[in-house]
């Protein structure tokens, strides 16, 4: 909770982030994409987005390398939306989202998320890597290394 | 990852939690509450953002119920914002884009988060509540619940 100095924003990870993900569309259909939901007709009824739309988010989450475009048919050709490895990594994000609006804002109805072994909730924890404990914005200290000049 | 229903938007908490924060600047504000930058003047001085989109942003928060505006001077009156119980709910959001752009996408700065009592690295989990277990996009199975009449 200490002050920090600014960062310039092509640095700034939290910046970066957004910026790969987009807009909330973006997010939508990387959340659609965790769902099992990767195809463009989809992806377009799911979301109630227009053609265009949905093609530039791909395009900027492809280029981002968020997902892959990877055919799944031949006759006729067919593509779909993936997951990358590092797409793969904003589940954390997207359950972030899910369970703030969840708890804070959300409309009638109840989404849920299970763990598919047991059954039990699934919970978003914070715990410090060290001695396991479990933190908070409070508990934390955030520093920021300025670039290392011999690096570059 | 089982093929979802489509929900309303106004019922989703993903895009419910997209719209209470905004867009990019919002979360760089957040963020910057969270790290204890709480004034106008820092604020526009570490995001490098100009008054009036940072007013909007700022009046978009309190409005949301993110932040609150506080009273901390008298002479001259000087506000503050600072972050709600609703608002502070948002920080593992924040350390989720944080460890996300710092480990796929970050520049040549180093962010760092640690555990104010022993130092230790910050980590986000995600685990079942009951039986302990990590867990990722692949072990989990999600469900939205449609409105339940006999609520409205």
């Amino acid at each position: 909770m200490e002050q920090v100095r600014p960062l310039a924003a092509g640095a700034d990870p939290v910046w970066a982030t957004l910026e790969a993900a987009g807009d909330r569309w973006t997010f939508l259909i990387v959340r659609e994409a965790f769902f099992g939901v990767r195809r463009f007709v989809d992806l377009q009824r799911n979301l109630g987005i227009a053609r265009t739309p949905l093609s530039e988010r791909l395009n900027h989450l492809t280029a981002s390398g968020v997902l892959e475009r990877v055919q799944y048919q031949e006759r006729p050709v067919r593509h779909e939306y993936r997951l990358t490895e590092m797409g793969l990594d904003l589940y954390p994000l997207i359950v972030a989202m899910l369970r703030f609006g969840e708890k804070w804002l959300r409309g009638d109805a109840e989404a849920s998320l299970r763990h598919r072994g047991c059954g039990g909730d699934v919970e978003l924890r914070l715990q410090c890597a060290a001695c396991g404990e479990e933190v908070d914005a409070k508990s934390t200290d955030y520093s920021r290394t300025p670039p290392d000049p011999s690096r570059s």
